[in-house]
């Protein structure tokens, strides 16, 4: 409920996120057919129109330049040409930058490997800086204009600020100015990775993605947006308790999910999943144990998961992705034991299909979303 | 985001339910205070004002009648005095029915004890028909309208049906015509309670609503919403898994919460919570080590709930009210043991002060929700 009765000047810019969120949810349309969707008169409708066109939101097909404005027949669709956002990402061995535009194609993908472990946080978001500016550049030379831009962080963010961020050993960032005056929201890697699900992947509205690095995060999507909990801490999957007894976790707990199937508890002595990928595939026991294991615990795990949050389905995400053929049968025979006589079904279990790039995805479609919502607010319409 | 534009029409119904809410979030207020809050006109607030007296909804405080139309100083508040709602539960060995007016005030509560385990649907929603038709006549008798009702079960609820309630003995039951020709809402006991203790408990915002019965459910409210999940079925809790390997669960899982917690396993050979009690104020040896277990389970269970779902409070209801001090420490020990590194501090864990009355609240107070939203809607105005 807004607090605030609708006058004649806000009714404005309400409508221009109504028709633009029509435009962009069901178009391309006519004006004739965004008139009867929204409810408002073909002269509002087409007075709007005339505000996205000329802002570069929006771009008519087939359209006679100079014919009459409104004319039935030609379709008005999302515009591509112009507005994009930018999506930052710092993890633990890599930084990364995207450029989206307007219609969620990806425009331009940079990625800096990096050993950020343990890392000064102002030499690192020096680099972070360099890369961003190097891409807005690179972007704007394409006739794009960058309108904002979203960071992910391995770690927990409230109100803006990194608090804590374990395996980076950043505590209390506060990260500004990455993107020159740009407008700059932070988000938890595993949240921003669903909504790159969400936008860029598989396009369901209802998940829980399941984010597999050296922590275990999760992202819920409840019809199509993200569910964070009270103070945005939700979805740490990697901390749901398996065995009460169990091994000591970095967290100060026992047990937890991230001691038998975090990327350190699967790959052992071993350098990389690549090589953990080759072992699985000759058929090597201590390989196919350790995928066992992890399985297994993402069974518990994901049955509370499932029971607390009810998603819709379950998408295995970061290095999850490319261990699925192994991690698949353990995971489903948990799921389905535990919860099949309650849910008729356990909800289905299916790879992401974006890879490591989810989180600088979602990233930049977190903007792009703010834009869709308010353009007159977002672009100074 | 409204797939509808705001037509001349169409702002007159949003504009009472903005000027309701100012009434009924932070009234009373004079109606110039009320346009001052909106951003509507005085000429605006005065007319919808006049519309809501007529209905019933509001009444002026200190009002002179016959006076002035929008005279300062007469303040416009919530009228209890005629708008009310019916809220119903069938629970497993009690029918239960009450009366809320529009400020939330509980006019009329009846309770029947009754053992509905392994019931016949017909029969039994026979008997709640009565209770809801002879408690509809009592409020009547006091001049109230009772405008809507809504039914608290203990199961699973999905398109209004109630999908399954084990400890009753029920699937698949369509319930309808409850309270005549009232639209009737349906949902699950532990949402409603949850819903009861932000609405008649403690009125905070953000908390987990931790109900203990023979089965164990929890309600998730962030920032005064119900959280329900994909298909309304978050908030398992008494299936979190607690142990891997624990004995079986009559969910088909093993090592549940339920299995440690539940009244069953709390109760042993005991008949009643009461009886419970007096054995744990005597020291009983037994009692406590069953109380000791079940705290013990719940601090598991919860410090992956509070992972999952991050919760602002832990709010534990039902039987376990009457339990807390038995449970408070071992709960307590638990949550900052696994919580408290990553999260500074676990949410604060308290007792419900509403008792057994919340699910059946929260039922009459869910249908005050819908009319304080949408008053033209829900009262035709």
């Amino acid at each position: 409920m807004s607090s605030r009765g609708v006058r004649h000047d806000s009714m404005r810019a309400r409508n221009l996120a109504v028709v633009l969120d029509a435009i962009h949810r069901t178009g391309p349309h006519t004006r004739a057919a965004l008139a009867e969707r929204t409810g408002l008169t073909k002269t509002t409708v087409s007075s709007l129109v005339a505000d996205l066109l000329e802002a570069g939101v929006v771009s008519e097909r087939g359209a006679v330049r100079g014919g009459e404005r409104g004319r039935p027949g030609v379709a008005v669709s999302l515009s591509g040409q112009r507005v994009a956002t930018l999506g930052l990402e710092v993890n633990i061995d890599y930084l990364a930058a995207c450029v989206v535009d307007l219609t969620r194609a990806v425009r331009l993908r940079r990625t800096r490997p990096a050993d950020n472990r343990n890392s000064d946080p102002a030499e690192i978001l020096g680099l972070l800086r360099a890369l961003a500016r190097e891409t807005i550049e690179a972007a704007e030379a394409g006739g794009l204009r960058v309108m904002g831009a979203a960071l992910a962080v391995p770690g927990t963010v409230e109100d803006g600020v990194l608090r804590s961020a374990p395996h980076l050993g950043w505590r209390d960032v506060r990260v500004a100015d990455l993107a020159g005056d740009l407008p700059l929201a932070i988000d938890n890697e595993a949240n921003l990775a669903a909504l790159g699900e969400l936008w860029f992947g598989s396009r369901e509205a209802d998940f829980l993605y399941v984010s597999g690095e050296i922590g275990i995060g999760a992202g819920l999507v409840v019809g199509g947006a993200l569910f964070r909990g009270t103070y945005g801490l939700a979805g740490e999957l990697g901390h749901v308790v398996v065995v009460p007894d169990g091994p000591a976790c970095r967290c100060g707990g026992r047990g937890c999910l991230e001691v038998y199937a975090g990327q350190d508890a699967l790959l052992g002595p071993l350098e990389s999943v690549t090589a953990l990928v080759e072992r699985l595939e000759a058929g090597e026991p201590r390989a196919l144990e350790a995928c066992a294991r992890a399985g297994h615990a993402l069974g518990v795990a994901l049955t509370s998961a499932v029971h607390l949050l009810d998603p819709g389905r379950i998408v295995l995400g970061g290095v999850f992705a490319p261990l699925f053929p192994w991690l698949d049968a353990p995971v489903k025979d948990g799921l389905g034991a535990r919860l099949g006589q309650m849910r008729g079904a356990p909800p289905p279990l299916v790879v992401s299909g974006i890879g490591a790039d989810a989180a600088v995805l979602g990233a930049a479609g977190l903007v792009i979303q703010r834009i869709l919502a308010d353009p007159a607010q977002a672009l100074g319409l």
